[in-house]
């Protein structure tokens, strides 16, 4: 019988996720399995929990892991700490913000939106504008929106958000690992990423960390939340309670790739690990400058993990983005919603932040264009 | 720096789940990532669809894995399926009977349910006489229920539910590739499952699979899904519509893992996969038998692949359990709720169903008790 697993060649991830994954990750996804209730396991989660607390920036005790991609962490987050009728306030700049507000009506939340125009950044003043004289239950926000490579300038809005009675929600998927994230300096009451971006580990995880307030809101429910499977009074009991009660069966061998994804960054020093993403995204600058092509986001918002170049005048989307993927092995994302055919995305998440990486995409890239 | 994973020995996963991995599935969990939307990766999609419907006896078109342990499955099921208000019945008598009604309460349905002693079968008399004259929108019942051993009769139950207009939901986390499924002959509408248990996978994964009947129900909901991340209607469009849509990224190598084990199994053939359970679990009886220890269940309703053996009187559960684990490097599960202290759960699933892993338990037990 034909196994098409072994068809699977090594593909160059320089698109907006999954980012290539290193060798050493590789060999901890596939270590043996063990028993969720073991106390070696107990361990490990012991250990993530402290390890995410370094790159989060934050002593929340409620900080793990959910067993679901980074889109049941934005579910987590909201589930928990939305009631219905709630006065809900997204900051939408992309399909991630777009999905927030998705995500937030699902629940029965009253969502008003500010909507910026995508490839631009949500700045201060403009959220300043935009709270003056209401009165919020929670104000969400995208820290790197995927979808457009917008960083927005969270460090100037915690701030103002913080000034209200507002849960501060922030979605760091493509940023943790990547750029520097300081939860309790920063006043974010819950905030959920991913693994296959900046941590370079397979999709599969989405770390989540609360607040004191946000679990005091939790907590205070009037109603139980509507998601079993997310429901973090119950998931903390497992992940940080005395009893380590079972919940679910939490997916061992994907938590071994982020313990180990977490342990080589930490190792490496977060802050070389982000200075390597800024360093890489100015290598890119110059390729990208040399084959006389733009990104799509001006300097003072542009991410270095996500960088959205805009497809020059006469150029077809997938006539380049086909062939770079089949014969030369690399994966670059298309843009979404009204940017598609009109950007393409290119990674620099992780493992794939590396200059031969970039050398190889603009070699195959100049023979293409 | 101390890497706790240095620290992982294989454990022999005799409790009642995760089970032990096979070699095959290791191998492939760690092959290298490819992107969510590689067309090399939605021919295993594909693939993955064509296999478990072999394995659940059907034909349905949404068939797939969701992107959560098994218990992401259950609340898939029901919070696709289920609008407020709906009158829902569970058939319980275990642990899992149980977090349906939770689940199944928090979504605001009317839910009745039918409740049986644990270690006790829920039979057709019992639910012919709990549904006359009555009008459920669904019934939910587990097949094998993991908390006591206990097989419901789900084949004989079925017509009685079929001659209703119910929705018939069936949770098949602990017997999917371990006992014959025929969802389409039972006229089964939903049925979820979980990677680690018969599939010898590790967890990450759920199996779900959606008759035309419940995809009905689904379309023509009055609201939207409250759960954005297990609307199937948007996750059928990424793993089965023509468009391929993004919908969030797949845990891409958990589900290489899911195919193998798929694969493995089809390769075997299931009905010699079945029988493998069966005879390890008689030979696991002779095993019992000579140290006197008797099973919960009677004979008749006995799963296979989890024995329900009830601890002597002044043995102490732990002290038994503790050494099995640390010195002897096996796993087994306790009882929960009132079965606590009471029974050791042995799980017989998938690699795990091996007369020479059965002969290594006793030999260990025998010099415990």
């Amino acid at each position: 019988m034909n196994n098409l697993l072994d068809g699977i060649n090594e593909t160059l991830l320089m698109g907006p996720g999954p980012s290539s994954v290193s060798p050493t990750i590789y060999s901890s996804i596939s270590k043996t399995t063990i028993g969720h209730l073991d106390p070696k396991f107990i361990e490990i989660m012991d250990a993530i929990k402290a390890q995410l607390q370094i790159l989060m920036g934050t002593q929340n005790e409620l900080t793990i892991p959910i067993s679901g991609t980074g889109s049941a962490g934005m579910e987590t987050c909201f589930v928990n700490l939305i009631e219905k009728n709630d006065n809900v306030l997204i900051l939408s700049n992309g399909v991630f913000g777009g999905r927030m507000i998705d995500v937030c009506q699902r629940l029965g939340a009253n969502v008003d939106s500010l909507n910026q125009k995508w490839g631009h950044a949500i700045t201060a003043d403009m959220v300043k504008e935009k709270i003056a004289n209401t009165n919020f239950d929670l104000i969400a926000i995208v820290h790197a929106e995927t979808s457009t490579g917008v960083r927005n300038p969270i460090e100037d809005i915690a701030p103002l958000i913080n000034a209200t009675n507002a849960l501060f929600v922030v979605d760091a998927v493509t940023s943790l690992g990547g750029l520097e994230i300081q939860m309790d300096d920063w006043g974010i009451d819950a905030l959920y990423s991913g693994t296959q971006k900046c941590l370079s580990c397979p999709p599969g995880l989405s770390p989540v960390s609360f607040s004191q307030k946000a679990l005091d809101k939790l907590m205070n429910r009037k109603t139980k939340v509507p998601n079993w499977y997310l429901d973090l009074s119950m998931i903390a009991n497992y992940w940080s309670g005395k009893q380590r009660a079972y919940h679910h069966t939490a997916p061992i061998n994907m938590v071994y790739a982020l313990y180990q994804a977490l342990y080589d960054i930490i190792e490496q020093n977060p802050k070389t690990v982000f200075q390597k993403h800024v360093d890489a995204h100015l290598y890119l600058l110059k390729k990208i400058e040399q084959l006389n092509l733009e990104l799509l986001v001006e300097e003072k918002y542009r991410l270095p993990m996500l960088n959205a170049i805009k497809i020059p005048h006469g150029i077809n989307d997938m006539e380049v983005r086909e062939p770079l993927l089949n014969q030369y092995k690399i994966e670059i994302g298309g843009g979404l919603g009204d940017l598609a055919g009109h950007v393409w995305r290119i990674g620099l998440m992780g493992y794939t932040a590396q200059n031969k990486n970039i050398d190889r995409l603009f070699t195959s890239l100049k023979s293409l264009l």
